[in-house]
């Protein structure tokens, strides 16, 4: 962990491998998390509706789920911080506002799983 | 907010525009969000798979975030509306039944990160 | 319930049927679940990234989903017991370990939505 997931509506001419090194970067910047601990994936969406009227659907969603035990105060900061650094990365739409939203989810940690698999 | 992930199984023959127009509808008929603010997905599945004995897998499963602060009624009501909608446009199976299921969630509303990009 | 999605980096030359067949095994195994609910899903990653340094990005993920109402312990062993099983089908990497991990979730049972459409 963290484990993120970034997604984006195929309208969008963003690109996977520049808004997942600024995601990384920006997490790492927060001072909270070990380099190799972060995984991210990005995600283009197919299939997305906005609202239910005749509009441009648009949006960039990230989830980013970290181990339970940080404050409140912490986890707005890296929230921020992603929802900052997705949207500078992010290519304006000439005819819409793009929401950029971070949906920050704790882990439990007693529960969490993991197996390594020795390089073989 | 809300943000809805809908799931199917590649072998049902649904339609994915209107399984999202049907969800939004459901969800701005709650009463419970604004129109602007329902962002939703769809998602068809390539690898699934149903227990461990030969059948045919089939279902379809909604992941609905909402910002955390709602009653307990009310996430039911909302999550069974949605659950009604949904299965009221997925077509049958000849020789299964369709098990159509919503995971309400709640997204912690003083971690909730977000940036707007302006047009441009 | 439970539902599992089991995530891989799209670099590992790993079977989505295997992985299923292992994991939904697994859980049966556990004794926690009936064999009908178990609904799982297996998603190859096209765009992921594992740190900031360059390196062979390599990991699997599963989110296990199941409704509340389970000790810790119990929950534990689950999670355990998933990593477990996904290790054990996992192709390993010849330069580099992989990472198997298990984030167990709850789902509240009061607020979880189901419709069931009759076979038709």
């Amino acid at each position: 962990m963290p484990h993120l997931v970034i997604e984006y509506t195929g309208n969008l001419d963003a690109d996977p491998t520049r808004l997942l090194a600024a995601a990384n970067e920006a997490l790492l910047g927060t001072g909270e998390f070990g380099e190799t601990d972060i995984k991210s994936r990005c995600v283009r969406l197919e299939h997305y509706r906005h609202g239910v009227e005749a509009r441009r659907s648009v949006f960039v969603h990230a989830t980013l789920s970290i181990l339970s035990g940080r404050t409140v105060e912490t986890r707005k900061r890296v929230a921020q911080a992603l929802a900052q650094a997705l949207a500078a990365c992010v290519p304006p739409c000439a005819d819409a506002e793009v929401p950029v939203t971070v949906d920050l989810r704790e882990m439990q940690r007693e529960t969490f799983g993991k197996a390594v698999l020795p390089p073989g």
